[in-house]
């Protein structure tokens, strides 16, 4: 690990208090505690910031950028800082001051004739569904799994959400964002004044420069607006379940072809027993022992939580004449898999919060927090992962020779192998690995840490790259992007020296590093 | 008219002859005139270039920009060239060195299993689909109006195509890009050496560049991967007609709510009876005199070319069920607009290339070259076009808006009003106004660049920008871009200098000038 530090000096924590008031800033030990990564083992401090700074307006947010200039101090920007299994809301840099941008919570705009809304950073998915349901819009958004993230943060991080709109990210449409000197740029037809389209059309005249700040450190984006989905006829959660580890394959090569033909058109979560299995019960129910829990274990969750070896949720939205046809057409197409079974209940949009099953309100845009009981796997209220989620396409032969790797080095490292599959369009998936540990276990903690590492490097070997990286591996996750010799890292720190010359803005996020800070390769 | 000049020294021109070979440089005047645009009166030269060069290799496309850093000379790239109302092959600044891709002309893969290709620019619409009949396979590609286009060139100019990955462009997937200084990068997962996921997910790890290059100078693409659409079931290319000019307002809000709710999921194309028109017949069968054709003349095109005031060619793709559940929701939702009609015929993907109609062969993925008609409008072989093309909301309000005071201006200018709106997304369309002109008519032309210069500022107060902009209106185009202070503008130029720092990569693409070259502002 890395162990830069900034420690802040207190002529910025100065310049800071002025210009956002003392409530707005934080720089007290204690107080700097639930601002460190979560899953990091307690007695770890290599991600620790120096303060918090809470801008509540873009004029805030703007002499955040400009005082940290003055002092040559790095920032950390994060929206609601709910990044976990990737770091949470800690800095890449030790003593880094993080911009958390919490206050700037208003849902600016919800357009009902054109089917959009405009956020702030700080307006978490619970608060953008709240909005819509108290203007009585019949629009539904595409959530992610938690609904304490932050619209605008899971958008910025490639984070993943599940309805039609979530197939690639296809939800954001224009940006408002502030430069690393302050500069307050709109982009798209958002450059224009006066312009209406900013938040339909995706491009403005020359290049769209959107894509370029996600996952990146190029600036801190204070608005977007997010396309939302007309309230479908009818609303069909769909299950699938297999019997045997190896029907992985047939599966997926089966969801490609009902993707493509656009029966299916969301992004599904294909589970395996135990990722499922950790949302509804603790690892002791089912095995006492040391090490990876043994097959016949397995086998035993899959059949007495009805799970199946491998479980997938997906979800029709549509008029109810189409979606009959489509849910017969995929129960013919997977009932080809033998013991495979699909079933799937219709409902009417109003119905969606009242399904039992958290999983079917979040494919119907219902934001809660049910699916974060899994990290509680290992017992205790102490339980932490790291996301381990390389990209393959979706085929059955790449499935199954990332399952293959990943169990097999996770098992090796002594700990489970809990693994969801996340098609985010018709061609790919995201194979989220939840590396879970207990985050008050030592040696449990530093194995799992260790074979994430290990996973990083084994997995680019056979050509499967991370869609997002922890805090831990962003270096090493980036170093596999060598094609031509770094051309690619090369170009993203060319732009970064020319935008953020003082190199003050989240250094070292994704491995992009300012001239001042950058490492000897 | 920017006066601007490089006229290339002989020295250049000898290491370009050295490095490509004598036959792949062109610098005899004569030969030169092709590649003028051509739709430019013959008398002027502003956008004549001083020498060709054409790269057979992705190591001499690398040799021609090393070339041109050597000596200082601003090259000027197009795939095919065929940018036809935007300034065909012709590059920004007099005496730039043409680099034409057209030699480059290699589909290098077609992916049956993930249904895409990997094309080099030389490629065009014809080329690619040949490809992919005589490979046998059962995929379509989304294709541009005129076949001779460049799969590559297109998609960087933002060019639209009408079939369902055609909606916000979705089809581009992986870049090989040459960037100024001659470094060859990859984006997305194909900057991890031996990753098969290149071109099926559509980032990589960090910030994504791929629109970057994309109307722009930053980089020269040699491959770009391409997604194809499964054969459907049935393939259903549909008319509406009606028979009022303000029908459009209800058109569009009806045509939004079907677009949004996903009844209709492709690029419709709404044209007035003029630019069905001008495909289908000449002027002179209508109307005889000076100025723009009297509202009765359009009438009795309308109804004697059964065409209408306005007449949409659209398309459903699918399970025959659905599309026949569709086609009645659409006849039954524009049924509401007295006298609309609808109509379309079912036919099988194989039997798409003996339709009689080019619209119904364009949506269906056949290319051909029949929508080029329309130029010759006002008689003669000689016929050339302006495409202004500003951005709206989809709604009839924004329609009507547009229409009014895009006929009016064009109008005063003695010219037709020939207008297709195509909706890009559910929520937005591109208002493509054809100022067709006669290139023999210097007073006609001239009238047309006038209009056209006009309608940029006029149609900007009312916030409508153009998505795509000619060389004569780049920088004017670009100018109104201005929230605050041209940051936008400010920004890209940054990106400029960074990544080009002799300013040699086509310097004024989209009104963005290397600092060697920019103007006072």
């Amino acid at each position: 690990m890395r162990s830069m530090s900034a420690l802040i000096e207190s002529a910025a924590l100065s310049d800071f208090i002025a210009a956002l008031g003392d409530d707005a800033v934080i720089s007290d030990p204690e107080a700097l505690h639930e601002w460190r990564d979560p899953f990091a083992h307690p007695t770890w401090d290599d991600y620790t910031a120096s303060a918090v700074v809470l801008p509540a307006t873009v004029e805030q947010v703007q002499d955040v950028v400009r005082i940290a200039n003055r002092h040559g101090v790095a920032l950390w920007t994060h929206s609601t800082g709910r990044n976990f299994g990737y770091g949470g809301p800690a800095p890449r840099v030790r003593g880094s001051v993080i911009v958390s941008l919490r206050r700037m919570d208003r849902v600016l705009e919800i357009d009902e004739e054109c089917a959009y809304a405009v956020v702030e950073p700080g307006v978490r998915w619970f608060d953008l569904y709240e909005a819509i349901q108290a203007g009585g819009h019949r629009l539904m958004l595409s959530i992610a799994d938690l609904g304490w993230g932050s619209v605008i943060g899971n958008t910025l991080d490639h984070g993943v959400t599940y309805m039609p709109y979530g197939v690639d990210m296809g939800m954001q449409c224009g940006m408002e964002v502030v430069l690393p000197d302050g500069t307050l740029m709109r982009t798209g037809m958002g450059a224009m004044p006066g312009n209406r389209s900013w938040n339909v059309y995706k491009r403005g005249l020359g290049p769209t420069p959107d894509q370029l700040f996600m996952q990146s450190n190029y600036g801190i984006v204070t608005k977007m607006g997010v396309w939302l989905m007309p309230e479908p006829e009818v609303y069909m959660p769909l299950w699938l379940r297999v019997w045997r580890d190896d029907d992985l394959g047939p599966v997926i090569d089966t969801l490609r072809v009902l993707m493509l033909e656009g029966t299916i058109r969301m992004v599904p979560q294909l589970m395996n027993t135990m990722l499922l299995g950790a949302v509804l019960s603790k690892r002791s129910d089912w095995f006492a022992g040391e090490g990876p829990m043994p097959n016949e274990a397995i086998d035993r969750m899959a059949r007495e939580l009805e799970i199946g070896r491998w479980c997938m949720r997906f979800a029709l939205y549509g008029d109810e004449a189409v979606v009959d046809h489509r849910f017969a057409k995929i129960r013919e197409a997977f009932g080809r898999i033998p013991g495979a079974e699909v079933w799937g209940t219709k409902v009417a949009p109003k119905d969606i919060p009242s399904l039992e099953h958290p999983a079917e309100r979040i494919q119907g845009g219902v934001p809660n927090l049910d699916w974060n009981n899994m990290t509680a796997w290992y017992g205790g209220e102490e339980g932490g992962h790291i996301g381990f989620s390389p990209v393959g396409r979706l085929t059955g032969a790449d499935g199954i020779a990332l399952r293959d790797l990943l169990r097999g080095m996770v098992q090796d490292a002594g700990l489970d192998y809990i693994a969801g599959l996340l098609p985010v369009n018709a061609r790919s998936f995201v194979h989220i690995t939840m590396v879970i540990f207990d985050t008050k276990d030592l040696a449990q903690t530093t194995a799992a840490y260790d074979v994430s590492r290990r996973l990083v490097v084994e997995a680019a070997k056979r050509g499967y790259g991370e869609y997002r990286a922890h805090l831990d591996f962003m270096d090493l996750a980036a170093e596999q992007y060598s094609f031509n010799d770094h051309a690619y890292r090369r170009f993203t720190e060319t732009i970064k020296d020319a935008l953020d010359p003082n190199g003050i803005l989240s250094p070292g996020k994704q491995g992009i590093w300012p001239v001042r800070l950058r490492p000897e390769r």
